[in-house]
């Protein structure tokens, strides 16, 4: 097995996740999480609300629903541009997305052609269908929102939200007031988004209905060329890609402000997404980089767009996990024109509709790159080598025999730690398969109580990546476990 | 204003919940959550997990997709089943639910009949349009469910799932590998839910997009008259009302086994679902009872079906909260002949199809029935007396006065404490307004920092629920709130 399907098997095996409804052959885009991969998941959306959240009191959650009226996404735009140019073959009914087809014929990039332009490619180098041969038909654009029928007979028209974002701007006065009308205020979204893709693949990385994490920044545009915190990222070092560039170089947040002339406060949350990954997630610098996007390859809706990306192995290089986007005025704007409403605010001595700056994660996969990025093997064996912070479990309780009261005492200590950790007990098979198993799913610290115990109550501790042990005293058990969860290292 | 409107003017003006996409009038059944109402889902939804998933170290929470295919719902008999009987003017296209127009005119439940039965009664009775007293059409059945058409021109037919269940039934197998081959497993999912309701009211109470959290607890039906941990229940007394009685009565679990003739493992998680209510939430007992279903009431895969309610004052009575139903062998059966997969297990030395019992959350309608439940007032003020572990914040933090180096304090206190509590800092206004507006959204303890602190290192401590205070050492601060917290009373 190479090291994809490695990762597979245990993502299967374990409980992490595999393709929804599989039992029914699955559609392909949608995925469900086990056990394993929910404790996962539950954790970085904690640790990402406790990070971005945390970057200012005027930052919350918020919760809108996930199916919303038509107007919105006529504002939007999602219903005019959100779309994908699809061609059908005329003889066997293959259907993918057009640029897609080319891609993979002629090995150059198409996206963000317009249909048009497409037809003279495909008549051009007279481009047929890649499963059959057959003629082409002419290249139509298909919108990528799922429609809803809401009620009985006359029905209202929905759509499934492609972005948790429209729920942060349908609902800013109503929040601003909420937040007693000051500036910049943040609402973050996490949730589910949908996204009919024409032919899905490359497993979690796209799916048709994924979790989104998304923080939408608003304020005053007048403030945009200074942050309150700048002083404390203002040195930070990033790696980061230019548009049109080949090379990745190393540069300042200060000097992003001054040679790259972005605005300090776009800056300042670049900087804050970059420590995310390289403080909070440990990802090692020199596989994380930021890239900035073409004119083609933007959203219609954003001004300035820089990805966050990993260099991940599996996928074959760096790929796009986080998203910061200065998407301007272009939504409340949108929104008070459909609506009639004003979105406008009055303050600072002007009125004024915000701009916004978003931040919008990928939840699911995130989660996938960690455990590609993290995946490692020791002695032929798998070593998950997740953050502490979001491994699945703290720890594990094993007594060393199923006797002699070695068991008692190890379920003892399991109730005890089960209120404070999120902690596994395991008495079944020989110690060694015990740690391999948590090896495999990341549990960073494995506790066996053993025959010593019963004489000087202490217990073995050991360290997941080393595999390392250590002896601790029974009291002293809970304070250890917590010093070496909070470090993130054993 | 009456109750109801000053609890709604609260939840609109303060950031707890409103009509979503209001900005376009919105669409019935359908809510978005503001910063203030997802700090308390939040907490619900943890303390949920908390609760339910530490009754036994093999529960477990996964998070299957939303959108699932059709044969899911083929075999689950919900596009057969989940259907209402509707009816709709002949002259002015007024739809509504047959049952209801009944009820509406005769004030008789007409719940459960067949569209034949309604039919019937609606000719007996002349019963004409209630809108502009046309000619009614027949009544039909309108299924549920929303469905989505996934891909592409030739779309393969998915829907929106109406309950969380059926994510847990389609990933058993994989789970009960992935779990090591033991009985019982529970696998929860908190997620969203969707339901397309003919003419959705009572606002958050009936939603056509709802967040549920499930807990489908799947067990060796040999062991259902046993439950290890029986000895902790056995003696607890709950109200309950049996199906057809007009009383309820308080009985132990005991008796509901020996009187009653219910299964122990049943009677267990009854009981868990009681001591969330009374002792985690801490409603009082005699708010809270448990009603038996009829047979017209039940669902058509439920064996045993019985709601926990609790008495809501806006909402006229006793309202269902959550249900805890003995599913059988239904789905897994119905999924193994459907899909051709073997959903049996072998263990205990024969082969067998799990059963299933289910505990079922409605999450909004609890929110609601939090906030309805705990509203009060103290001279003509809202004192929302939430339970403190569902409050939105643990505590707020004010300077007396914002000069003479108070505020730098009460800022320093504030960050202190954002570490390990949900904080929140406010310095404008007179301080009897600031504790009104925490009060009004339930914040347990207020912090105010006043001269003394500057001489003696003391701060106040304000009760919301009695607006008594004393005094706190600095020292001694972070400590008291924990305990406060801790027991839920100041």
């Amino acid at each position: 097995m190479d090291r994809a399907e490695k990762i597979d098997s245990i993502m299967k095996r374990r409980g992490f996740l595999w393709r929804s409804s599989e039992i029914y052959g699955g559609i392909s885009g949608f995925y469900d999480y086990g056990h394993i991969g929910t404790l996962i998941k539950r954790k970085f959306e904690n640790l990402w609300r406790h990070f971005f959240l945390g970057l200012n009191p005027m930052f919350f959650e918020i919760s809108p629903s996930t199916i919303m009226p038509e107007e919105v996404f006529k504002a939007s735009g999602h219903l005019e541009h959100f779309t994908d140019p699809i061609v059908r073959c005329k003889k066997c009914d293959f259907v993918e997305r057009a640029d897609q087809i080319l891609e993979n014929i002629l090995h150059e990039k198409f996206e963000g052609l317009s249909k048009e332009e497409l037809n003279e490619i495909i008549k051009k180098h007279k481009i047929r269908c890649p499963k059959c041969g057959g003629e082409l038909e002419e290249v139509s654009e298909m919108n990528l929102m799922f429609p809803i029928e809401i009620g009985p007979f006359k029905k209202v028209r929905g759509y499934l939200r492609p972005e948790t974002a429209q729920g942060a701007y349908v609902n800013f006065t109503k929040e601003f007031n909420a937040l007693r009308k000051r500036l910049p205020i943040g609402l973050a979204v996490i949730g589910k988004a949908f996204r009919n893709e024409i032919s899905p693949r490359g497993g979690v990385y796209r799916l048709r209905e994924f979790t989104q994490a998304e923080l939408q920044i608003f304020f005053d545009p007048d403030e945009i060329n200074d942050h309150e915190d700048w002083e404390s990222v203002k040195d930070l070092n990033m790696i980061v890609l230019l548009a049109g560039s080949e090379d990745a170089k190393e540069v300042s947040c200060e000097e992003m402000v001054e040679d790259i002339r972005l605005p300090k406060f776009y800056v300042y949350y670049m900087a804050s997404v970059y420590k995310f990954y390289t403080e909070v997630l440990g990802y090692p610098k020199d596989s994380v980089r930021f890239r900035e996007l073409s004119e083609d390859e933007k959203s219609f809706y954003n001004k300035l767009h820089w990805d966050l990306e990993v260099k991940l192995e599996t996928l074959g290089g760096f790929k796009e996990l986080c998203g910061v986007h200065y998407r301007y005025d272009h939504d409340l704007s949108s929104h008070e024109k459909m609506s009639g409403e004003s979105q406008k605010v009055f303050l600072n001595e002007k009125k004024f509709i915000p701009h916004v700056i978003e931040i919008s994660f990928g939840i699911d996969r995130n989660i996938y790159a960690l455990i590609d990025f993290f995946y490692d093997e020791r002695d032929g064996k798998s070593v998950l080598k997740l953050p502490f912070k979001v491994s699945p479990f703290d720890c594990a309780v094993f007594p060393l025999v199923k006797r002699d009261g070695l068991d008692e005492r190890a379920i003892e200590i399991y109730k005890n730690l089960s209120g404070h950790f999120d902690c596994y007990y395991d008495d079944s098979g020989s110690i060694g398969r015990r740690y391999a198993r948590q090896d495999e799913i990341g549990t960073p610290i494995c506790i066996t109580v053993d025959y010593d115990t019963l004489k000087d109550n202490t217990v073995t501790l050991r360290d997941r990546d080393t595999a390392n042990q250590i002896r601790v005293k029974i009291g002293d058990l809970s304070a250890t476990i917590s010093k070496i969860i909070q470090r993130g290292k054993f």
